[in-house]
């Protein structure tokens, strides 16, 4: 366990030092974006590397902040993109999550002020979490609009319907201390196509607790949430028998070094080799946790270990 | 000087010792909101003490976070409220300075993008400073949209008008490490009826540094640059010779502080006379730059140091 044992290696690996990892761990939690595709395109070699490890036994999970779909819209892209072995219940977004921790942890009496998008409301839907669905007038401010008194909790994701009255409403709920304060994720950015960027979640969690002077529960990685709901649903998944990939330092791998798990960085993403050697060699010990056990240019280089097995 | 001399006093004053004071200083910067007025009201007794610190020869000076009027806005307020006395060169509003900090300290040689308000735009148009003057198209996104190749600074201030496609082009636009991140002030939030709050300009800022992990340079207090505007405008302005009356600890306080200016808390805004002693209390040094030296309950009670000098 090299979670345990202080510094982690940041090791490159390849051929059968792969297989052997491969071998040693019962489960993968993959993250998405940047690990298993980009936007709609699947990476290289990866829907092979995803179906060979279910076909093999193996259970995979995925595991993302990307809060802008539900799991049924999930699974189609699964589908088409080539993972055609992928089930709805391996897919643990972090819209789900946050659903799941509204309904079973927070157990929240009363309607969720939703800063997000269709996706996050459809999985509230479905786990019967009552939420705000209304649509503002468009000369509504917040100096006059209502408020609503039964709202008990703010969740903050990807908004691309944003507005500063949605900002200021959510700034006035959350006034009361007594309503709960919900993050589906904090990522700061993501990247897009010609350098340009998509402000993630954690910009509008850091714009709320600025005005509310109030840090948010945050549901995603690197938060341990979406491994406890993982726990909760298939027995057995001992963190000692798991592997988590994923591309990003300051989230996957520091999920994966909270959760005590095994931890791989995949290059095809945001993090690259000397982010992570910047990371190794930091007198903060707190950015040893974004440390990778393992390294590896993209996960097609799993494919090799599967030759000859089957 | 308290200022210069260890733990300020936090000193309740009245009668005689504010006399005293009044008498021992020449030049008077009044906090806007909470100190001399509340929105459309006038604090009791506020006009009468500034007119009567004018017409006794001494120089007043407002200094505002409020970035969202134009300076010929406030005077006209100032004139309705029955501050008769002030003129339009008095005021420096963060909007203004952000104006002079464009023009006359950046040099901003392009457009300057700006999440925000009229009141900004116009404060920009008064100063010549060139800004971006686009409405974005309904469906408009940041996956489609146009990016201008001439942006080289972002301005944030109070922008009610937010949307996240604003947020995302000013994220894109500070992908360039060459354009400027001005914020007009970092205030987190402003009192409102009713227990309402209206999110500052402080949100919009923390929301855009998460999104591309710089540091915004900020304009109004507690930030130095509003005690220059007013030193390069105004002769022989002795920071020994002033006096800072404010209703807010972290942005008044301390911008009084940070000009070495003696300071005045005044107990009709947001910062209670507990919060003062909380930080001069507080073991970490830098919150007893929130302390003031002087606390009065209202500026009315400079009312008596005026009676029988008529």
């Amino acid at each position: 366990m090299a979670g345990a044992v202080g510094l982690k290696e940041c090791r490159k690996i390849r051929g059968s030092q792969i297989r052997t990892l491969l071998d040693a761990k019962d489960f993968f939690l993959f993250d998405c974006d940047g690990v298993i595709w980009h936007g709609e395109t699947a990476i290289a070699g990866a829907p092979s590397v995803v179906n060979a490890l279910i076909r093999r036994g193996k259970t995979v999970f995925f595991v993302t902040n990307n809060c802008t779909r539900p799991r049924e819209n999930y699974l189609s892209k699964f589908c088409r993109l080539g993972f055609t072995d992928v089930m709805q219940e391996q897919i643990f977004s972090s819209s789900y999550c946050s659903a799941l921790y509204l309904r079973d942890v927070a157990k929240v009496q009363g309607k969720v002020f939703v800063l997000g998008c269709e996706g996050m409301r459809k999985e509230l839907r479905e786990a019967d979490v009552p939420f705000v669905d209304e649509v503002d007038e468009p000369d509504a401010t917040i100096y006059d609009c209502a408020l609503l008194p039964d709202v008990k909790a703010v969740l903050v994701g990807h908004d691309d319907k944003l507005t500063f009255l949605k900002l200021a409403k959510a700034s006035c709920y959350l006034r009361d201390q007594d309503c709960l304060f919900l993050a589906t994720d904090n990522d700061p950015w993501h990247p897009l196509s010609d350098g340009r960027i998509l402000p993630g979640s954690g910009c509008l969690t850091a714009a709320l607790e600025v005005a509310t002077g109030r840090k948010a529960t945050v549901i995603g990685k690197p938060s341990r949430f979406m491994f406890e709901c993982i726990s909760s649903q298939f027995r057995g998944v001992d963190p000692a028998q798991c592997l988590m990939v994923g591309d990003r330092l300051e989230t996957d791998m520091l999920f994966g070094s909270n959760c005590g798990l095994d931890t791989m960085l995949t290059l095809t993403g945001v993090s690259q080799m000397e982010d992570a050697q910047e990371y190794r060699k930091s007198e903060h010990s707190t950015q040893h946790s974004f440390v990778p056990d393992y390294v590896v240019d993209t996960i097609a280089d799993f494919l090799p270990a599967f030759e000859g097995l089957d």
